[in-house]
């Protein structure tokens, strides 16, 4: 049933720059390839083969040329898990005989010994009726190449197998990342290895560790051990734990890279070291989410002597070539109201704080500099003197990189990858660290080195933190690795669903704590109804949920809004079952019968709700959402009715239920329903029923689907 | 709604030594209380009270008395799991002031400083409107008194709360324990420590640490190296991360027993030191499971001076008093056909191998009382020669322990205990180291000092170990903490269910692993009907699943017998609304409606496997099941449909159905049925519906479930 005819990727990159009619024929195919393999990233070049490599219990794998400790522990994790995922034992161990074995891997060396931006990551992958191969120059571009193996792994009534084929690969970026923001919630080692098993598995390649804010100084000194014996509330790594999470990434091919979020984000520095601040203190920790007060003081050399111990110290433990010092959102209030710093300032010429800072900055470079280390930091950093190694790490977005580019510097983008506002993944994926309309040479744009999603960490919990990052961060980490033509969001969202159970082999708990969560919201194994209102939900976008939802630091992270998940699979599909049912008009038959089950399931889980929120004061703020669902769900129905019968609604009917729906768009409780849109089209389609005579049903659908939006209501 | 009356549980223990018409009036008020509350283990007496204390974020805690980090760290956990259930932020830190404070625990001294058998557990809480307190002799006993307080939390339409009440409570037995096995396969860390937090949420305070097997030596030897390094395969635990756990342990005031099983048991440690064996080795480490035949031997000197350089190593490791040396299953076959050993024996005058064992055990013991250790191993090890203060552990039996206990040695049960053979938790629930009709004196009874459940390691992994111990194992924490009168199954199984949902907290994954098993098994989030299949199933019982499923210790455990849990709520719920429904001869109405949709729901699941099990080549194993599944559920149907016509069927349709029954009770994949029973029920009623008419409806379903039995089948 399934065709399997060569189609050759790699030609969408040559034609990458420019969206012409052609592009759009090979992007049919594109969609096609990836529709026939659940790859992703997506790799640059994808060759089917006819013919399969069966996987039995003989399946054995070879190494041929380079071979070390690292490769072959990668290769002893990804038999596992493909054994674990077949449920056969495979033999173990390393075959002798490369002419028999199922799998040979071949590498030519060993790769960075520290990770570095120019570690070569590509491989080529071949399978035939006879044999996988695996060819990579470096052992990192091997265990790339184990991932795609593993992701290719098909089956069917004969069995499990690998589909012919034939891939060449490498990344479009070589900085991909990830950032964990560890200062505003500890987490445990164990929420990194199993995010190091989940980033190497996306071909992500960079931890971005946030080390230090205001909330939490969570890093060992052993020169300074006010620092985190003051700052942490006893939570930090011990440097033997992060000389474990560096191995561990090593062995994974990925860098670590540490921040200190200087001058600004340093309260939990100065609790332990007031001395270093802007004002006297004494300082607290912080337990509130936003942006503080306390800096460093730029004016003191005692300020620049300290930085210089405790970035040496960390210098050598960190063994990557950049730090990065923060740099972000310093308002400078400190400063300008310590006379000391005013007198600073006229005596050297400062003219503001943004010069200050720039001071500040150039103090650091020479710091990092005598350490060996270059520097990296937020937009803010982007000051005349910054040296032409420094890479920007720009939250601002793609032209804030594009001018970094032109003057010459390096650059990674973070907006668009921001994972905790809670946006679907469809949007990030749209994010491009060189978008299609870049004007940007082609030597200017080698300065953009990538990305990195950030997982700033006001919100997330060890129990939470997973379902934040993924799936949506595999979006991103296609964005990163895969040609820019790759990008057709519906068949993202299959290839998703499909890696997002993949990632739960490596122990992650996103999809599993969804459950969790509500189970203990309510004592009990029984949560029908509760999961059905939390499926259909997600999480306030942006920062609102501190607003809607005051807490501190200190507050538990186990209500509702934690269960629920940003990028809702229920109201997706919904919204596609709506899609198909307002495209078969006037019939109005495709998935009638389970647009109508579903809604009906809205309508009574909210009713069944009530009682249950009653015995759950842990539940009360979600008593208005239940009503909300089960309305919607009434709503829909009855639009339903008038479709299926053909009889068009009263107006009276039609601003009452619009009003019913607005009033359940209002986010309640920091969540807000994924659904609404696609109820509202059922609404206006029952509403618009007689305009169906005078037009097209397409434009009609049009119609519908126009005064529907948010925007024209 | 609720009933708030003064009961008194205490009295219960008076009378606990005989089973008069009066106790089981006892017993029904026992129930009622247990109904009432949802402590699991029931505490020795409860007193109810009117009133309630409300839990608001105001809700402070202050210590009085004596006070230390175990104390107030354990504290500190209470509260961020109360937390993360209410969903509020309580005050951080202690209050200053007991009077203002909600919860004051008071304490009078530390426990002992390496936990002990002698170790006072006692505590007593009483919680009035005004304030929650909680006395206890040590901080051992103030943390058990935590955890009942944490169960105690209840909640309505006006909040959280804790219910007034009165508790005496201290544990049946001193030594209460949970054996995990990690010599078959290799538990991490993270697997104890969230096991550690559950066993002291259930009162456990063993952990016995079985680290050597045939397939597996788990613990760093400085001295010997070669034990953990060749006896490995790298999968041990570092004498760093022992004592990490030993301090965990302590913590929360549980000890930490070692288990180096010896002379047989013992593959791994030849492999690296062949010249202890009994036979020339050379030695791989095992693979399989079962009775191996390498064992130390008896008769060399050097093999006593390695196991006092071994043993004396692991007593400084290891600070409990007691050392495990197993002791069981060695058949001595290496010994007999050792000419060397024989000669030895007809030099010392030793008969037969139990005599040699008896010699070994006579050296061994000398070397741990050298260390200052004293003996623990299984029945075995009772020799005429045995000083009286070993332990004999006892997987034969009560019997076998009374004995012991006759002649003046301490014991504890595990048989009864064997978790890893899969019986429902009420067959545990029953099992009682001083059964009822014990002959023992009070001062006999005494050297019954409680009993160990026990983990044995051959078909569990990291993912599925916590459902092969959780819930089942909070019955049996019950057993041995609580009085032996607290035994009403039905109301052990309504707690469980509550207890279970509470052990989540601790990270465990008893639970949440079951969908993702599932979902692993089919590569997509869909797992509807395969989770109607696996919620209804067991894995086989006993020891059959190693030949019914042949595996080695490399196997994965990842199929649907390791998805599927001990003991199916869904198929207890269904046997309980059978015989609702049977006791309602002959209206046949209660619960009519949802047996018939349970049985529809199998019908359906089974045909819609199908499809998915032929796509799935992992489930091919599963085909029959889902057969079975599907027509055991056209077998109810058929028969409600003659229950509710009153329509007797032919004795050709009871035959046919009654065979495929038979069919279907016959395990597959390693997996059994639990709800054949029922169906069976539902068949032999509608096929006795005639006899209805000469007889008493109660009569009539005695017949019936006599008739349905297994045994008159």
């Amino acid at each position: 049933m399934k065709i399997r005819k060569p189609i050759l990727l790699a030609l969408l990159l040559t034609y990458a720059s420019s969206m012409t009619p052609t592009i759009r024929a090979q992007e049919a195919a594109n969609t096609m390839a990836t529709h026939r393999f659940n790859l992703m990233p997506v790799p640059a070049l994808v060759q089917f083969q006819p013919g399969r490599l069966p996987i039995s219990d003989t399946f054995s794998v070879a190494t041929k040329g380079y071979s070390d400790d690292r490769l072959r522990a990668g290769i002893s994790r990804i038999i596992k898990r493909l054994e674990g995922r077949i449920g056969l034992t495979l033999p173990s161990g390393l075959a002798t005989d490369e002419s028999g074995a199922a799998l040979v891997v071949q590498s030519g060396e060993p790769g960075q010994a520290i990770p570095s931006v120019a570690e070569n990551e590509s491989y080529s992958l071949e399978v035939s009726d006879k044999q996988a191969r695996l060819v990579a120059p470096t052992v990192v571009g091997a265990l790339r190449g184990l991932e795609t193996l593993l992701q290719l792994v098909e089956s069917d009534r004969d069995g499990y197998y690998l589909p012919g084929v034939k891939i060449q690969d490498q990344p479009r970026f070589p900085w991909r990342g990830l950032l964990i923001d560890v200062g505003r919630h500890y987490e445990p080692l164990e929420v990194f290895k199993r995010n190091l098993d989940a980033m190497a598995a996306v071909k992500l390649n960079v931890l971005h560790w946030h080390l230090t804010e205001d909330q939490g100084f969570r890093v060992e000194s052993k020169k300074f051990p006010k620092l985190h014996l003051m700052g942490s509330d006893g939570l930090y790594y011990t440097q033997d734990q992060v000389r474990e999470i560096i191995a561990y990434a090593r062995e994974r091919g990925i860098r670590v890279v540490p921040e200190f979020d200087i001058p600004g984000h340093s309260t939990s520095w100065l609790v332990g070291y007031p001395e270093l601040g802007s004002a006297p203190g004494p300082y607290q920790i912080e337990r509130h989410a936003g942006i503080f007060e306390p800096a460093l003081d730029p004016s003191r050399e005692q300020v620049y002597k300290f930085l210089d111990g405790f970035l040496g110290e960390m210098a050598s433990l960190f063994p990557d070539a950049y730090m990065h010092i923060g740099g972000d959102e310093n308002e400078g209030k400190q400063w300008d109201r310590n006379p000391q710093i005013q007198a600073f300032m006229k005596e050297k010429g400062i003219k503001d704080n943004h010069a200050l800072q720039a001071y500040f900055n150039q103090r650091l470079l020479k710091i990092l500099q005598k350490h060996g280390k270059k520097m990296i930091g937020w937009d803010e950093i982007l000051q005349p003197d910054l040296p032409r190694d420094a890479v920007i790490q720009s939250w601002r977005g793609p032209a804030a990189l594009a001018e970094a580019a032109k003057r010459g510097y390096d650059g990674i983008l973070s907006a668009g990858y921001y994972i905790d506002l809670i946006y679907p993944a469809a949007q990030h994926y749209r994010a491009d660290p060189i978008p299609a309309d870049s004007t940007l040479t082609s030597e200017e744009a080698k300065h953009v080195l990538g990305g990195e999603a950030t997982m700033w960490g006001e919100y997330v919990s060890p129990e939470t933190i997973d379902s934040r990052i993924w799936p949506r961060t595999a979006a991103i980490a296609e964005r990163l690795w895969s040609p820019r033509t790759i990008n057709d969001t519906e068949d993202m969202y299959r290839r998703l669903a499909l890696i997002s159970v993949q990632l739960e082999e490596l122990g992650l708990t996103h999809e599993k704590n969804f459950s969790m969560l509500l189970r203990r919201l309510v004592g009990s194994k029984e949560i029908g109804p509760l999961a059905t209102l939390a499926s259909v939900m997600e999480p306030v976008k942006q920062y609102n949920r501190g607003q809607m939802r005051p807490a501190t630091m200190l507050s538990p992270l186990t209500g509702l809004v934690d269960a629920a998940r940003p990028d809702s699979d229920a109201a997706r599909r919904f919204a596609t079952m709506v899609d198909g049912l307002l495209s078969d008009a006037p019939r109005f038959q495709l998935y009638a019968e389970s647009i109508r089950n579903t809604l009906t399931e809205w309508r009574d889980a909210g009713l069944a709700l009530d009682p249950l929120i009653d015995q759950c004061p842990g539940l009360h703020e979600a008593k208005p959402l239940a009503k909300d669902l089960s309305e919607s769900g009434v709503a829909g129905l009855e639009a339903m009715s008038y479709l299926s019968a053909g009889l068009a609604p009263t107006s009276e009917w039609r601003d009452a239920r619009l009003a019913r729906l607005d009033e359940a768009t209002k986010p309640k409780a920091a969540l807000e329903f994924a659904i609404i849109p696609s109820v509202r089209q059922l609404v206006i389609a029952a509403a618009e029923l007689l305009q169906l005579k005078s037009t097209t049903p397409a434009e009609w659908k049009k119609r519908v689907t126009t005064l529907a939006s948010p925007a024209t209501k």
